[in-house]
């Protein structure tokens, strides 16, 4: 593709820089920009730059927030004596969306994994260990991805903090509700097998 | 999604108002946004601001350029007697990749579609006969995809120009190259069968 514009060249440039974006789909979206305003444009562009300046992470969780604490941290009615550790920003907003869930967070920004080049220094571990030290947490729950990099995160932190006179649980792993039991994988399937739990009414 | 910091949120509806982006793809994108420096969100979001101040539609074709004419009507070896008639400046950018163009093109900005409110008003039709009435032009050649909303606006411009003495002419269509004939839609393999071309080796 030869832009004839390198100022569009640019834009297309920084457009396909984000991930999962090409530059095909990149131009597409920068041209539908050319035809916005310049007030739009600035509107755009801006959204950017205030969000940098503005949005912290929470001081105590790792969590985003436009103070130095976020809501969950300050919030009085949540039991504050629950950690639940995620991995990413949206695993909160997806355990939200729940609304069963009643008390905090901690993010670890990423999970061990060797292949990607991201070991336990890289992960927000230190703050973690920190606020389990202090006694005043009951429990960890541990809701990373039940993959291999997971399983190997949990077991990071669980050597960590198994010294504290804490529950440490995880997510249960099942089949998913409303799937059908013969499109589950072997290993969710013998697992749950496994795990069986008493039924109840 | 509940985003617990409304600057996120704004970043997300401002990515979210491209088309084709939904806010759950906004979303991921923000947040890998938000692990840049400030120097890269800066030169993320001043591209926009620059494109916006200094790229312009060329005053004859309406490409896009950062002059005052684009390259393809500054430039004296293409032959600016023919006009190629092209929706989108996209199209520009597949038919220059094809190398095997060398007249100058007209980017109408849309085509004729009553469905999404687009009228011939709305199209950038005037500045192609002022180009025609000059009497320079020997040749339009339709390049517009070939679907209904095309055909009827290959129709309203062949009436507007019929009157000069130039050859109009569209792009050929038929079955396509590398293509397989059983998978060929049916108006496309009769169309090719009733303007069958003769055989040259």
């Amino acid at each position: 593709m030869n832009i004839p514009s390198k100022h569009i060249e640019n834009a297309v440039d920084q457009i396909a820089s984000l991930p999962g974006i090409g530059r095909r789909t990149a131009l597409r979206l920068v041209l539908h920009l050319m035809q916005r305003s310049e007030a739009e444009i600035n509107d755009f562009s801006n959204a950017f730059i205030e969000m940098k300046a503005n949005v912290n992470q929470c001081s105590t969780c790792g969590n985003i927030t436009d103070h130095e604490k976020c809501s969950v941290c300050n919030d009085e009615r949540r039991d504050q004596t629950t950690i639940c550790v995620v991995e990413d920003i949206r695993d909160i907003l997806a355990i939200e969306a729940t609304e069963s869930y009643k008390g905090t967070y901690h993010v670890l920004g990423g999970i061990i994994s060797p292949m990607d080049g991201v070991g336990p220094s890289d992960l927000n571990l230190d703050s973690l260990i920190s606020r389990v030290a202090t006694g005043d947490v009951n429990e960890v729950i541990f809701a990373l991805s039940p993959t291999m990099e997971g399983d190997t995160t949990n077991y990071f932190i669980y050597k960590k903090i198994r010294e504290y006179e804490i529950v440490i649980s995880t997510l249960s792993r099942g089949v998913s509700v409303g799937s059908e039991l013969q499109y589950a994988d072997e290993v969710t399937l013998s697992r749950s097998l496994l795990h069986r739990q008493p039924f109840k009414m």
